[in-house]
């Protein structure tokens, strides 16, 4: 052995020593395994790119190939035989964590991992039935496609062993393993590199967290954060094995920095890395109306994370923010969030809710979702437009927050919500069943209600003196100013 | 010389001779010219740019210069005296096949080529006539400005030798040049560095596909390969001459890779790289009803290609694919691309494209195209958002196959199309005219069947007591399981 | 001191020197001062990252550190006691021109400078009343969120010294600072490395130049300048401080390259870099019809560019493109821009804005914005899509100027805009009161002239014979040739 390949060894042991959690530590193979390098005699010329990619990996620097993770039980629902040895394809949660017991535990306690109960959803219905057909082994070929792909399939093993073309290829965060196991470690470490450093990337988060509902990467992209980072990439350190903001770097933060990776705090705290991506989020934006994160993961049976109150998570995340921001910058800031989470949930998010509910009730609208042009045009309203706004709100990307969220939200209640409601109620009106009548007449009231708050004056042409006079000095001192 | 440069000029050579195909191994000159150097002595202060672009160029070290492209014959419509010389502004592909024949017989063979035939499109009576009129010399500017940047306009000299305002600037794809040649290079190869490297990464495609009817830029950018690149862009080996992968690279593919480039298969044969990007392709997405590659290619009169049967692209995408996938893996992944393509065309593309033509011939829609809101609705559903899904799922992008695409698709089918096809009938079933009842009555009975369907049974409210049972079922396993 | 340290700080003394403005060459501190060194006592523990950041700047190298930037007169509003200084948290345009007094002097003539003044526009009705409510201490929590992060707010000082969160934090490009200076140069220049190379790089001005009613970041992201950008960003010499286009590099064109930094011209003259950046646009594409930038610097009141007409400001452009493009080519260029300004504002910008004013006049639409559908409808055409367009245009993206641009604006012109229009004549034609049935025979008639327009009457079905062959023998023409 030559010296510098001495060294390069000695040196790759101790960083695979120093990043495996202490679970692993005697994990680590001291050589490749035999059926490891059985596998390479074929496969270093079959499937070129992924053995490079591996030769590439920390995975290879400690002696973890490909036996070490493909290898399955002979019981394992998706094992088959393969050139004498038992080998399963997907290698799932369950494979991983005999390194990363740490990582794949604090998954398993995070919203996450239930990425795939979303399914059965309006979501689920749209792809399934509105968007789909039975054509596809008697399903939606857009649901395998589309929403599956991001929040994961129910991998199925056909009776030759072979994996569901309906399931798999499926790299969804919660999705439900032949070994009973949830997740997928590739969803955000992509084969064959496994790189910490790719799944620090703002990108990656781009796979699932982008488009008309969910624009993270976008919002990111527009923000103070995002221009700092393509500015500043080479400063980041990405494929430090340590990395700690304010340690290792601070040019810029990615998704992973705020949402996951260690911190050293104002106080001199570390604050570790985690793989329970809620530990920082103080709103959950995803339904009609923001709830506190600790309530959605009640529902979803996360008992650990149902015990952690908005408080202590926002607490952790201005630890975050406190190593670039000020105090008092962190805590404007979050008032302003609070802010349009407020307007958008009382403005239009609580009454839009209550509104479609009653109708729903009273029979105005059928039980069917989305046979009708009022569901389409809420749907949008609080799934889409609504979220950009809180979304774009959390990462301070202006054009998110408005053009593309509140803009769209006022819009679409003032020019469509608004009228299809009054439409329904003028036609039901004349309805001969009086029952829809007294409900017509309900919902008229409600929307008279409704639209008799100050913030809705400006619409109906009933702004108060009072009112008027604020706005009109309001236009005055912008005119005198501006 | 010194030895440095020495080295440096025996390297240029050996790299200009390995990168240039057979036919121009003579043509490589040994020594910049007269006539370049003389062009040289202005151009390097006056378009000092292009000059320094074209001094990092592969041309350079090769003494290719400026006369060596720009030299015209006195007989090219385009060629002006300048300084004594005869030189066109365009270098056109008959131009870059003195050197670079194979890459523009290719690109001769390919639907590429062919993309300024496109106008005469319905895209173009938008262009020209809904959005245009004649002020801009004759036609309009929006054609100019928009279509043709990216299918090419047909070159005009006006009489002074100048190139028409209205024709260049143009550097699309199907340009049809003062010489006869089509093409334009410089679509891809920017000048004035011509590079490999620029032309290999994903954003040069996305000077044209790119935007809401054929986002394949914003695709890549989602899919795990897009991601892959911008992780791993330094292990790509951009710069390299030979660019083989699975050889030289594997870490990531960009749009070149898979449609394009070279590729050692896993049975390690040398597929060449072509620059005729049809031959991996096994759909064509453009219409509103998916057709095979060969059938348009045959339409264009695309002789060789037309002859190139989809399965053999298939199999030559998929020893693309190979070299970082299994097997296994790839064959599934096309069996859910084509479940996609599938569900497109039999639920909303086949239907919606029959009872257009029905109303068009019955009369109850004008022969104008877009001068009713019903031509607008299917328009997008089947050029902006059918397109979406199909593509998105062709580069495994769920938020475009399913939020930007096949939701759009549905959303537009129910809420507006279906019931503007209703608001016909009606309004056709009060005419005056007999033949409009009649037609209208046609239009009733084609509705009915169509929404019969099991796929659309759920809009209107006639789930069979078989499928509701299905559903039931299915939301029930779902609520358990989730 | 090593000769090393010593050649850094000396190079590092010259750079700095070099950059700064001549005022500026005697407030160099020759050292670290006491009160920055009592800051970093505790702040390079308690703020690390923005310490680290100072760490890597070039204020790090020229002594300016802390208290340089943030010390502040006892009269200041927002000048606050902190461990016996007097210290500001902003650090406005007038702190930063005791150093760079050349750079704000630019500024302060420019339209940036004014953009807080956009408030009171319509859009600031849509984001205070339309979207917003009166609940944000006493304002819209969007404005605060949306509009005023880019246009700036007007900073506010609380009781106990502290700023508003309604006002702060905030980098919006015409902020009003408490000590009366308008500006941000943290709206570019990013906290806490103020680096010149961020502040070149495309991503930069996608802070605000970005979204439905700005895509300046996408339009270049698509155009070829972007696409070069993208592939040589290693040959940027982003980091330099002399940057001057042609001299120090030319491989692609920021944003900051064409707007505002040095250009070695084709005659070889130096233009300076500006931070004023409208000295080289020669047409607001902002309002309804586009207008030369002059006239609107006159009405913003900025006295020195009311004096620099378009023509000027045009030809210093072409100084730019000059240094890679023909005069030929930059001279058609601007013809082909033109040509779809000339198209928009005469087709639809010009009797859009007519036909919206005479309603208003004449009572048919109410003196509110946005209460009725076409206000929604004309707003769009021209404050999103009209703009997409002429800004696709203006950078020679084509789809931003077709499918993103004019393309929806003919959508919704024809299928939304013009329908409207019929409907309001109609219902007024109905009307009891004969003011508003006089008012809607105006209105038709209106509309007839427009339609009556050659351009419309594809819509109307009445080609003139003459018309009608040219439209068909372009159709011939198109056949036999594509």
């Amino acid at each position: 052995m030559t010296e510098t390949s001495a060294h390069f060894w000695i040196t790759a042991a101790i960083l695979a020593i120093a990043a495996a959690p202490v679970a692993a530590a005697t994990t680590v193979p001291s050589a490749m395994s035999a059926e490891t390098a059985e596998c390479i005699a074929c496969h270093a010329d079959q499937t070129t790119g992924i053995y490079q990619q591996w030769g590439g990996s920390k995975h290879y620097r400690a002696n973890v190939g490909c036996y070490e993770c493909h290898k399955a039980e002979p019981g394992d629902a998706d094992a088959f035989e393969h050139n004498g040895h038992q080998i399963a394809i997907i290698v799932s949660p369950k494979d991983c964590q005999r390194c990363h017991a740490t990582e794949v535990a604090e998954f398993n306690e995070s919203h996450h991992a239930q990425a795939g109960r979303i399914l059965g959803s309006l979501d689920n219905f749209l792809a399934d039935i509105v968007e789909g057909n039975w054509s596809y082994y008697g399903g939606s070929a857009l649901t395998v496609s589309g929403c599956k792909q991001c929040h994961g399939s129910v991998v199925e093993v056909e009776k030759d062993g072979a994996l569901s073309p309906a399931t798999w290829p499926n790299t969804g965060m919660g999705r439900f393993n032949p070994d009973g196991s949830i997740g997928a470690c590739t969803a955000c470490h992509q084969r064959h590199e496994f790189s910490a450093a790719q799944a620090r990337r703002p990108e990656n988060c781009g796979k699932c967290h982008l488009g008309p509902d969910h624009p993270q990467a976008e919002i990111y992209e527009e923000s103070k954060h995002g221009i700092a980072f393509r500015a500043h990439e080479a400063d980041m350190r990405l494929a430090s094995a340590k990395w700690v903001l304010g340690e290792d770097y601070s040019a810029a933060p990615t998704c992973a920095t705020c949402h996951m990776s260690a911190v050293r705090t104002q106080d001199g705290d570390l604050i570790p890395v985690t793989h329970d991506v809620g530990l920082r989020i103080s709103w959950n934006n995803r339904p009609p109306v923001s709830v506190r994160p600790e309530v959605a993961d009640a529902k979803l049976g996360l008992e650990k994370m149902a015990e952690v109150g908005w408080e202590e998570r926002r607490n952790n995340m201005k630890q975050v923010c406190g190593v670039c921001h000020t105090t008092n910058y962190v805590a404007n800031f979050y008032d302003q969030y609070d802010g349009v989470v407020a307007l958008y949930d009382s403005k239009f998010g609580q009454p839009g809710t209550a509104i479609m509910a009653q109708m729903r009730k009273d029979g105005l609208i059928t039980p069917v979702e989305f046979d009708e042009d009022i569901e389409w045009t809420w749907w949008e309203i609080w799934h889409h437009e609504g979220r950009r706004a809180r979304h774009g709100a959390s990462m301070m990307a202006p054009d998110y927050t408005h053009w593309h969220g509140l803009y769209e939200v006022a819009k679409h209640w003032y020019s469509e919500f608004i009228p299809q409601l009054q439409q329904i109620v003028e036609k039901n009106l004349r309805s001969d069943d009086p029952a829809k009548v007294a409900a017509a007449d309900r919902l008229r009231t409600a929307i008279d209600e409704l639209l008799a708050r100050p913030e809705h004056a400006w619409y109906t042409g009933k702004l108060s003196a009072e009112e008027m006079a604020r706005r009109k000095a309001a236009q005055e001192d912008f005119k005198k100013r501006y």
